[in-house]
């Protein structure tokens, strides 16, 4: 089978209207005026099971992140910015004002919800989430309602179809569960901890799943006390005898059917640290049946991200393989990009990845053609396809699931020769990529800090992108992880060992550019005369940046530095990798440029 | 008399211990712990009256900003960056554990406080700052004190001298307190507005004053209702007669004694916003004994930063004024520096001010040479007094309040030729400095989003510093105003019409370096391609940079542009009113930079 279909997602808007309908029959029996149906899932998921897809369900929007708000006789589609385009196209507007701004969303919540009664679900709410809507409506009442009203109108709703678990080899996990568990005891500042983020416990107990697509995430919770072993609520179905076995004196199962009612039992007379960002509102309240709630960042999640000798080497080992892989695209995409289609680019690179090693694509890919790449989060489907045409730029945004790594990678190409538009765009986003590559960084700096490196050089040009810079990735994980990130609201210190992506891109509309790799975090060198301890970052993507599109006289000595010393580090990498035609292309691509 | 005294602020620490003592001897009459000692006073200033100088009085220390927490037997004086090395020549550490970093302070509080009841003046502390000490030691028990216990003990506290207030001419503000009144009210949401800062009334009613030093603001609070007179709370003795009969059918004068009490009255039965990083305690205290309070920032101070075209013409007229001051103090820093002391400077400086037309300077003068450059805000007195010898760097940071405008300017000097160490130093603060007068960014951005423009030069370099890279600039008012700044904290928009500084520095320890000229937010033209409405800076300080301590080699073209650029701007704007010695260093101090 294939790791990506290409199904529309398009709902036909008259079968939106009949879901509404449905949903707001149920309105009365409830005593609401309205629900809130929210992407999340029960685990905080950013991919669901397609059991979980609600909010695609009632609006059409199949967008990673956004929330509907449902009221007897309006509704809103609140996203980001990412998917504006993606939101107008998918969801009726005569049912949902679609919104994809934080400031557009307060204003209609402030107009439309003062004095209303919201049905929610507390079991798919995070309490900081549940709080920003209190404050932004203080006369709004939310009433509790479980299950979803949602889930009780979906007719023909998918069965949740659990994976099996396997285990995360020693030798690329770095530490056993007793060792991590140690170390997350020595963060952990309160009796006992709920880990309340599936790819935390996951990495917990080195564990990996097949519950989502194209993220090997075990779905399932964990109860850390100080001493004894941690309780994790899974599926006993789908963890093998070893390997619950294996578990001996760290953990034991508890069935997840009794999240989070155990969680009551458990916390009797503790303080339990929960992140009130993750953590559901049904969990909490049962924590607060017996114990003392303190919210606060998950030590879990700190610790996942800052990884270890082990977890770095499968990292560059994975890069190395999805380098060779997308170097072999790049090359097929040279010679037969024109006449073939988005979803032609998509088969391609999945089958150059399979002869890679990869286990399954990190995330569906993006393969956006002219004006579909100005999209940001574009999903091809049949309905959407687009042919290339010869002077097309093509965005590509895809990654790997490898069995000792994630990666995560953009590149934009065109099929011929670039405009003079296109070069400059081209090139001011390389700049930032570049600025934020080889920047040091003093420790203890957060994204938040590091974000305008990658605009300034646009910001000048009269430019700039509505998303975030970068965002953790997992090693063998998920493709997006926390804690850290660069952006302006990334405000958790960057640390050795955490792997980021750097993605800075412009959309001007007939097309969109975004230049990514991921990078390293690691322990600078201080320069002669330096006296404060410096962080850098190590970019581990392996993937030639296309010169033919770069114009030269934009950029400095120095980035024309960086561009030279990373292609020869490339070339150096993947040569011996690459068969004779592999070789010749791969030359070429990492000449030095001719400025 | 001087604006500025050299008297030395080192309280004897045998004193000092007396004073401690005392204070320690209230603890069991009032049944606490400890008593916190706030550096702001009822007003909130940042820079006070002698008589509300409790912090100086009880610990010695002397900055602008800070906090000491006084218990039983032992003591923390907490103050920021800027501080470090000044509180650790003032204040005795055999009383005091001294810190200057937030993280340091919470974990004395966390080690020292638990359990503690601690004695508190509602009338000196913002609510906020009070959460965040609750949040930090949930189990603190807090015991509201007024008076202060230190004005009990304070022998020879200096007596309040309240200023005379004069009115701020209409063709210099712009517009009448009745214009701004009805702006303010458009972008109130609430039915009414306590405005806790002295200089944001002093703005609203055309004031200004003398209570405090080198701030012509009024001492004044005021209570704005949607329709009908602003209540202003001020000590009536010092409003001419005139002034208040001016102030018909737009405010009335409540005697300051009656404040907070009489919040209650007004408040009855309304929802009364405050800014709960500003307003008391004690004030907020009394509007909820009656109304209901809704905390937020308080819209008449972004007002008040936002200047119209009668304010920017009256900042640019006192950069015109200043310049020339600035000028003449630099040309005679280059005749007579060596042999010279720190206080000479301010003195030379002071005067050149004061024939400029200067009605006060906006702060002490910063006058440092050689390591006292490196202490960020030093203050010079004749026991710190050094005499600059030939080589010297000497950094000068100083500004000056005339009727139309407050300036603020920092120039690093080196009386004779800098080594090639302070040269390499100047020119990454410059790029820093350059960066961010240069950049366009887009409406909506932050301080927080620029801040690191101005550091990444050094950070390559492995430097850094430990302070904010720009403050707001008030219209004759405060030096330093808010709601908007840059600096990694500062989350406010840009807007247009605010002045801000841009003044990155670095402090290597013999020396201190700091380049700072005042910027105006205003409109950008956006590039042919540019999509996105974008804003800008334009410097409005006219004084050269000292093209001598720069390494042209670490400089870009664009960068000896911008340099050039300005230069040629100071030139034309300043040469006019310069005698011929005047012209002929100008002349010389304004030629390109020769790379």
């Amino acid at each position: 089978m294939a790791f990506q279909t290409f199904d529309s997602p398009r709902a036909d808007p008259a079968e939106i209207r009949k879901r509404i309908a449905a949903l707001r029959a149920t309105f009365g029996a409830h005593g609401v005026d309205g629900v809130i149906v929210p992407h999340e899932d029960a685990y905080n998921s950013e991919y669901l099971p397609p059991s979980e897809e609600r909010l695609a369900w009632i609006t059409g929007f199949t967008g990673s992140a956004g929330r509907a708000i449902v009221l007897k006789d309006k509704a809103l589609l609140a996203t980001d910015g990412r998917y504006t385009l993606q939101a107008e196209t998918q969801v009726p507007d005569d049912v949902f004002t679609i919104v994809s701004t934080e400031e557009a969303a307060r204003a209609w919540l402030t107009e439309n919800l003062a004095g209303v009664t919201l049905g929610f679900d507390p079991s798919l709410h995070a309490r900081d989430g549940l709080k920003r809507l209190d404050d932004t409506v203080p006369t709004l009442t939310r009433t509790p309602l479980s299950p979803h009203p949602v889930d009780t109108v979906w007719t023909n709703r998918p069965a949740m179809v659990p994976g099996a678990v396997r285990a995360h080899p020693a030798a690329l996990a770095g530490r056993t569960p007793a060792e991590k568990l140690a170390s997350l005891r020595e963060k952990m500042e309160t009796d006992a901890l709920l880990i309340a983020e599936s790819d935390a416990v996951s990495w917990l107990l080195n564990w990996r799943g097949a519950d989502v697509a194209h993220t090997p995430l075990v779905l399932s919770r964990a109860f850390v006390p100080k001493d004894g072993p941690v309780t994790v609520f899974v599926d006993p179905a789908k963890v093998p005898d070893e390997l619950a076995a294996a578990l001996d004196g760290v953990a034991v199962i508890e069935p997840e059917a009794n999240y989070p009612d155990a969680l009551t039992r458990l916390s009797e007379g503790l303080t339990v640290g929960a992140d009130l960002n993750a953590a559901s509102e049904a969990a909490l309240l049962a924590i607060e049946k017996s114990g003392t709630l303190k919210g606060g960042a998950d030590p879990s999640v700190a610790l996942k991200a800052e990884k270890n000798e082990a977890e770095i080497a499968g990292m560059r080992a994975a890069h190395q393989r999805d380098g060779v892989a997308m170097v072999r695209f790049l090359a097929w995409f040279d010679a037969h990009a024109a006449g073939a289609t988005e979803i032609d680019l998509v088969e391609a690179l999945e089958g150059f990845r399979r002869e890679a090693g990869a286990r399954d694509i990190s995330f569906d890919t993006i393969s956006g053609a002219g004006p579909n790449g100005a999209i940001v989060h574009y999903r091809v489907d049949r309905e959407s396809n687009r042919t290339i045409v010869a002077g097309d730029p093509v965005l590509v945004d895809s990654g790997g699931q490898y069995d000792d790594g994630t990666t995560d990678i953009t590149r934009t190409m065109v099929a011929g020769a670039p405009t003079d538009e296109f070069r400059t765009a081209f090139t001011l986003v390389l700049k930032g990529h570049i600025a934020l590559a080889r920047q040091r960084f003093p420790e203890g700096a957060s994204g938040a800090e590091l974000d305008t490196l990658a605009r300034f050089a646009l910001w000048n040009a009269g430019l700039d992108y509505a998303h975030g810079t970068g965002h953790g990735v997992g090693a063998a994980l998920a493709v997006h992880e926390g804690p850290a990130g660069i952006s302006k609201r990334s405000r958790v210190p960057l640390k050795p060992g955490m792997v980021i992506s750097n993605e800075p891109g412009v959309y001007p509309g007939p097309f969109g550019i975004r230049i990514e790799n991921l990078v390293l975090v690691k322990g600078a060198t201080v320069p002669p005369g330096g006296t404060k301890p410096m962080l850098a970052f190590e970019t581990i993507t392996l993937v030639p940046i296309d010169t033919r599109l770069v114009a030269p006289h934009l950029l400095s000595a120095a980035e024309i530095g960086w561009l030279d010393t990373y292609h020869a580090r490339v070339h150096g990498a993947l040569v011996g990798d690459l068969d004779a035609a592999g070789r010749a292309w791969l030359e070429e691509r990492c000449r030095p440029l001719v400025g």
